[in-house]
């Protein structure tokens, strides 16, 4: 079998979306992808969690083409095939129906930064998606939700690196990372401070943003070269 | 003892609702019907959920008459059988007390479609009854209960499988599918959806229902001829 | 040991607080009350669930004089001994910090009847007393808060019976029944319906409380020499 | 290895904080003080729940230099030993994200004393500090949250027993008391006054404080010469 590694990496990221509680019944999934080879692993479509198996995933290539697996994947597969080729620095890739984050994709409203929780991970507003045309739902719906939300980074100049995650408009929740694992952390990442968000202008429908200098802190003591917090390389 | 498989599905999709958080104590009953035979097995009323059995289920046949079974049926059973008798398409019924399902009935209002996790499963609004009237309560509540579930989808011209559920005011939800099993799944997702519509008009209180091409679409991909979600046939 | 049996199920009704998510730490109270021998048999103060036992349980007269035990009494005891003094028909009583519950006593709102829930159990609104006024508050904290429970049934002319439970303004709520097991019951009821009623009211801020027909059936229903639901006597 | 004692005791409070839900992944910590040697035992950086023993803990000096451990200690270590510095009389301190009390820090809100629950522990609101300055955060950013941490309580003359938390704005609580175990208990006691809080304002957005005298009573039947609440010494 194809990809060994990668495979049980999106196998563990996988089961963790119900052990997180970011998922009922399938509504969620995970890839990952293999650059060198161009292959990406990703949940087939409507298998339960419990069915999972490292051998059961599937392995498509940035065509949508199965390469290896008797099952359909995801239906969601070509949003992800066009995150990766839009945002080459990423390794793996989230989708759930966590309900906070529906909540504001719902909403259609972006989640703004409060605070120094959605600061370590997110740099500024977790960003929603326009919806789609009907057009565009018409002619590919799931290719052109990937596209969508190249679109939103693109538009507003966002580093898929520093802002690893979005809400669709009318739908719900992608995140991504480095790998398969990190995805999943930043899934929960974004479902915790969608959470904490709702909370924040249920006390106060007036709140401002964490302001700037904040947001740059604590980002900045997470991430790049004068990262301070853990323990280091 | 009549109907032995259908009694373990319906001991089984009983089971389901404690296990998924649906009730507390008895607050919650599942039925199947064997179309056949014009019999249906329901849930023995106010029976705690750990003492239930396959074999303690109660039959009644489509005139309320217990056919087999030493203890009473759930208190429900008119409105059970009024709507197997309206909805010839059905095959199992779960009434529960689900918390966000009943916030919105007791609130009196629709259930919007406001994103992709309602449109998967429900076509359109989930809608709400009216109040039963003081005569239709003093007459006979419960087969009343399900008849103005019946008027809603007459009056509105709802397809009861591309809408398998309802909120009655002042009280709850009832779901239903094919079989008992696919009722309880559909008592999680109204519960889900209800949920997450909360969440969204906390965050917008003038959020608007998803698109009517958005909704089309993801019910249509996992329903109907063109479905393509999941391992088809 | 006096009142083995009470003990066991006072003791009992007490684990249940804990388990039924209503309390942490120590925040709740369950008492019952053998009516021949004018006994009441409460949780010690401040002890840990995990350190009671039913030997452990303290036995008060009606005048709060310690009969039996080596620990001292909740410190509710008065509000206890008070409540079962002035509803000659109750057994068992509880107290408890129950989240949504304590939403709307700190409120200082009722919790209007919205629904079938509610009124399967409680007829009417739920009430919620005034503050005590500093005199009461210097003279008998504990005695006076059983006293303005009493007061807020007789102006309102509410049987105890009917209205199981009280939410106590700036505080928290009491509820109670014909022993200790049903008075949890009630406080898990009266949780649940708190929450329900938050969810309505987060959906429509008008909504309306449930018809008086439909409380006058729900709640006659399960009560009184008419009721049907359940297995009867 | 020094304050081997000590070391259980912070181990012990830094696992409490996960099986309480104060935490996901590592956003908490606990530290604990020897006031006669001048050392803290606090969490190592970034380090997962799982991986914590009471061997890696890291004991710094009131210097912030490590004394002992080979990992890095807390990013927030600077805030820690500015509290010790300012606050003689406590022993522990907790730091977390949990979300309810985020919810009001993002808000840039005191948590009012609506009741007794509250007031059992925190006399009066629990203070919200003042965004830091820019300059603060740029000279820095852990020492001068503690610092304002310090302001707030100096400015509004409070005393750090009797007010055993706080939340700095943009971010989320600090909490403290005599020993890492009582600091714990006092995050879980800030966390679910902070949710009792909003649940209050979602049904009664004017919802006023508990009256002083009621805030006076609870705090003293717990607190001080006449505490009459538990089982004495």
């Amino acid at each position: 079998m194809l990809l060994e590694k990668l495979r049980q990496e999106v196998y563990r990221a996988n089961m963790e979306l119900p052990e997180k509680n970011l998922v009922v019944y399938t509504w969620g999934n995970v890839s990952g992808i293999d650059r060198e080879k161009g292959l990406i692993v990703i949940k087939p479509s409507g298998v339960e969690y419990e069915d999972l198996t490292p051998e059961n995933l599937v392995i498509v290539d940035m065509n949508n083409k199965i390469v290896e697996g008797d099952l359909n994947p995801s239906s969601d597969t070509k949003t992800h095939v066009e995150l990766y080729k839009t945002f080459p620095a990423i390794g793996g890739i989230v989708h759930t129906h966590s309900p906070h984050a529906v909540g504001w994709a719902q909403a259609g409203r972006d989640i703004p930064c409060y605070g120094t929780t959605h600061a370590d991970y997110f740099y500024g507003s977790v960003p929603c998606t326009r919806n789609l045309t009907a057009q565009e739902v018409d002619e590919d719906y799931e290719l052109n939700t990937g596209k969508v939300i190249a679109e939103t980074f693109r538009e507003r100049n966002l580093d898929p690196v520093a802002v690893p995650g979005v809400i669709c408009h009318s739908h719900g929740p992608f995140s991504w990372g480095k790998d398969p694992a990190q995805a999943v952390y930043h899934a929960v990442v974004l479902e915790e401070v969608a959470k904490m968000a709702m909370y924040t202008i249920t006390v106060n429908p007036q709140a401002a943003p964490a302001p700037q200098y904040i947001q740059d802190k604590h980002y900045l003591r997470k991430h790049g070269p004068n990262a301070y917090y853990g323990q280091g390389k």
